[in-house]
């Protein structure tokens, strides 16, 4: 599991290659190349620009660690709706 | 980078075997065995029990996925920082 959040971090970090967030272009590539088994149209350059705008919570239009934890934090939540209703919903009522 | 967040997803969802949740015992050995390598003090219950009250957002004595979720935010905060520090700090101001 440690080696999984250093992959997240270290996947942000050498992208944004040492400076603190992700232009554009950064995070087009980012997602592309790395999200595409995860996530839908990224191979859509329009979709990958709506999704860094409703991650852009302080409209500087680039993307920050934190904007980028957003994005991991929705894949997650999604990846994880999945594979429950795969499973057949959990047992929450069980006590 | 799929495979990692599948695996913080998996961690969760294997440990809290078909639940919403994590009981304090689940939580105290999803933390000992698995991110003894990224965090201080996870030998520590009594450590680990103050953890979990500070995550615990709806005070229901349990770690739900979104509670989860923020541990992993913080961890990969702290552990960005860590190598940000190594690298003597990011070249902010090159634009």
């Amino acid at each position: 599991m440690e080696e999984a959040i250093k992959t997240v971090v270290t996947t942000f970090l050498s992208s944004a290659r040492g400076k603190e967030n992700l232009d554009s272009k950064k995070f087009q590539k980012l997602v592309s190349k790395q999200l595409g088994g995860i996530m839908e149209d990224t191979d859509s350059t329009s979709a990958i620009r709506e999704m860094q705008r409703g991650l852009d919570e302080n409209n500087d239009g680039k993307v920050n660690f934190q904007e980028y934890l957003t994005l991991i934090g929705y894949l997650a939540n999604s990846f994880s709706d999945r594979q429950i209703s795969q499973k057949g919903g959990t047992n929450a009522d069980a006590s």
